[in-house]
């Protein structure tokens, strides 16, 4: 190795990931590669089959002073969320355990304890795993899953005069909501059938990387109404925008209708807010996708938990 | 956490596995869940869906002075031996990658480019994967696929009377087999078909906890005829018994026909031995499967690369 060659801090993930993916081959039965929230490929007439992975590393998604059980909740929730985020349904987990030899059965029972609890909420199989040694503790979870195969959705297909929305309310979450999010597994299936989103995705990694994210995979620009972005109780906006973990929708949908959906979102999550806070424009207009990285990246020098 | 408690290296990987699946809940879908090469779940009438996770952590799995593109061959090629110990077909794969921000880029795309190759080979969509920071390399695979609902194969259901064989030869795999070993993917199908074993699984820990693993899935105890199993050139019965990563398949059949089979099998694999290396008794005769532990143990102080 060179000293000259990229770092991943130098490149950053978006980035790694499309280097990586270039050249992949994908055959007919992969409607949907990398690049969503979940891969969707084909399976019965009626149904697609959703496939996605997801992993917590110690020090960097959490640490070792959470409670256990919630280490477990969050991995689970995680991808959970990522399965609203299509409209779809998640149905078996398979899970990867990396930890330390030295580490207490009784904190991985914990971690158990807490998928166990989650998955059985959703619905949700553990069908099997993996153990292996390593330095720190790290959890992978893949998941499979179905949805509709005339109501899956994509953060692709966003178009220039949609509307964007959020779920909930945004910022702050690493006080607590970042381990007892709520995935809005109900609520996302509600919008694929009653939304009809041209595109939507979970915001896992801040609002200020995902909604440049699904208007890039849309081709569109995007305009945010700073004011109108709904903060968590103390969060001022750059935290809604930047801190990550919100686990909420984000959606693009068509202006027209917007105000009955917004009436019959009302009567179905009275709880919940559901709220307007920007719009995708056509390229030359507004923010252009790929100048605003201010959210989480996962191998940036300045990214610290 | 008090001092009392016991440490993974205490209790060693399979009864960490039994005591984490524990209290585990499954639905009707699920036709085998953890403990097998895969699991299994309901899909077609025809066909069910195995899933399977699989992980290789730095310097347990291999070291950063290794090719790149072998290990991401390497990482690959062992979930689609656990197909192929299904009598199964792999379709699609999520890539999980955890690496410190200092790695270089192009150390990746090696990674990349030996799992692209292997995945054409054999058939298999790469739709995702997740990156994420850590303090060492970490890959993660998940898979999914499909196996004839009417021959797929467990470990579990070895009859007392069964004769156990191996395909190919074994020991020694750390000169480089277990880097470049062939998923004996085709010969598993084959095996599936004309052979019908009663259980099935591939030799990843090595004989010496494989094939008691079998044993004790299937609720009987076995027999190893020392002098016919088969070793790789200069390796020792110590080192095909114990060395691990040989990633050849162990199967149980019922004594008649087997003659033909081995015949027929000759015909269709003549560069590849199938061999006798013992049987499957009742409890009470030949050697019990929880007596024998000299196998790798993820987990085990002294496991070491």
């Amino acid at each position: 190795m060179t000293t000259k060659s990229q770092t991943l801090a130098e490149i950053g993930e978006d980035k790694l990931i499309r280097r990586l993916m270039r050249g992949v081959k994908l055959d007919g039965d992969v409607i949907a590669g990398a690049g969503d929230d979940c891969a969707v490929v084909r399976s019965t007439k009626n149904e697609h089959t959703l496939l996605k992975t997801d992993a917590l590393v110690q020090d960097v998604h959490f640490t070792l002073d959470t409670p256990p059980s919630l280490i477990g909740r969050k991995a689970i929730a995680r991808v959970v969320s990522d399965f609203a985020a299509m409209g779809g349904t998640p149905r078996h987990a398979m899970v990867t355990l990396v930890a330390p030899p030295s580490m207490e059965v009784a904190f991985l029972s914990g971690i158990y304890r807490g998928m166990r609890a989650i998955a059985k909420e959703y619905g949700i199989n553990i069908v099997g795993g993996e153990t292996s040694r390593g330095l720190v503790l790290m959890l992978s979870i893949s998941m499979s899953g179905t949805v509709p195969s005339k109501s899956w959705l994509s953060r692709s297909e966003g178009k220039a005069g949609d509307v964007v929305l959020v779920t909930g309310r945004l910022g702050g979450s690493i006080k607590g909501k970042h381990l007892k999010f709520i995935p809005r597994l109900e609520e996302g299936r509600w919008l694929a059938v009653h939304a009809r989103p041209h595109a939507m995705m979970d915001i896992s990694d801040g609002l200020a990387k995902d909604l440049p994210r699904l208007a890039l995979a849309s081709g569109t620009h995007f305009e945010i109404n700073v004011a109108a972005v709904p903060c968590n109780r103390g969060c001022t906006f750059d935290q809604a925008w930047g801190d990550g973990e919100d686990y909420e929708l984000l959606l693009a949908v068509n202006p027209r209708g917007l105000k009955s959906l917004l009436r019959r979102w009302r009567e179905a999550f009275p709880k919940l807010p559901l709220t307007v806070i920007g719009r995708l424009v056509p390229p030359g207009q507004g923010c252009p996708p790929y100048a605003v990285n201010t959210g989480w990246d996962h191998f940036a020098l300045s990214a610290d938990v």
